[in-house]
């Protein structure tokens, strides 16, 4: 599979992937095991810290994984790796590694253990910053602390699950900018 | 613009609508005013009771209205309404009756005062369920209470905002059900 070469990308813009709603790759790392989750429910909470919050049940391996670390990191994959999203989804951490069963190569962070995907053309690093929801909610508050973007292509093409096994791909994009006021650009 | 003639849908199956991540209109009703907000921060946080969450500030017109009343409407509009989006999102209620201004048409709820858009396919009845988390993150936890669909399309072309005023339009769709273990579906 592709790798993306990625740069810094701003904290405060990572609405840019993560408000349309694309099905996530999150990894982790916990006492020298890693692990992968797919995630589809998430949100942008705030700009600046820049802030995501998400659904997790402890019924995933990963989520011992991120409470106990504090830490995970959100991969944005894209739609040539629908087969490989839907794999990850559908085995579990507690028996097989990961990235070695798809073939994914985990890249060094810079501000958390967890690994980056090499494979994902987005990979945003996060702290938990809040787990008082987790006992009512299973909502992990997280602080995305560094962000990583490929360049090019601008918009990746993401996939957005719909349940029942299928997945919307992104299509096009429409420019509407001259309809916004400036200061809600 | 084009109407729907919306059906009953299961309120533990909205995922298929709101977990692809879509620009929704929130509606919302208080002391015989109605209002409409633009919406892309929000996540389904469970299928029973059906939990949505969303960030809502207080700058907006419309927090008073769905704090007092406890109450509001996701509606989920199609590309062909991008203008009426973004107009939507680029003036307040304090300013203009925006069913008015765009020529939406309201239609009455079963289970809130807050209207539903008929111009939209998906209309989402919600109560506020939790109020505890608006101080510190601007967070509602809602519970959708009804759910109205249009029948077709099975999966509307839905809006996703990036940001920049550019808003991605939801292409076609993979089915990987094949893949998924039956208790995953």
């Amino acid at each position: 599979m592709k790798t993306y070469r990625k740069q810094d990308f701003p904290v405060w813009q990572i609405r840019r992937y993560l408000e349309p709603g694309p099905i996530v790759l999150v990894s982790s790392a916990w006492k020298g095991a890693g692990n992968i989750m797919t995630m589809g429910w998430h949100t942008v909470m705030e700009f600046e810290p820049s802030r995501v919050g998400c659904f997790i049940t402890s019924a995933n391996h990963s989520y011992e994984m991120i409470r106990r670390s504090r830490q995970c990191v959100i991969n944005v994959p894209t739609a040539e790796m629908a087969k490989t999203v839907a794999g990850i989804g559908n085995c579990t951490g507690a028996e097989v590694d990961k990235f070695e069963r798809f073939g994914l190569t985990p890249e060094e962070a810079e501000q958390v253990q967890a690994p980056l995907i090499a494979e994902c053309p987005v990979s945003l690093e996060c702290r938990v910053a809040d787990t008082s929801l987790l006992r009512k909610y299973s909502f992990f508050v997280l602080e995305v602390v560094k962000a990583h973007a490929a360049p090019r292509p601008k918009y990746p093409k993401t996939l957005h699950y719909t349940g029942d096994g299928v997945f919307m791909v992104a299509g096009g994009h429409i420019n509407l900018r001259r309809q916004f006021r400036p200061e809600m650009l």
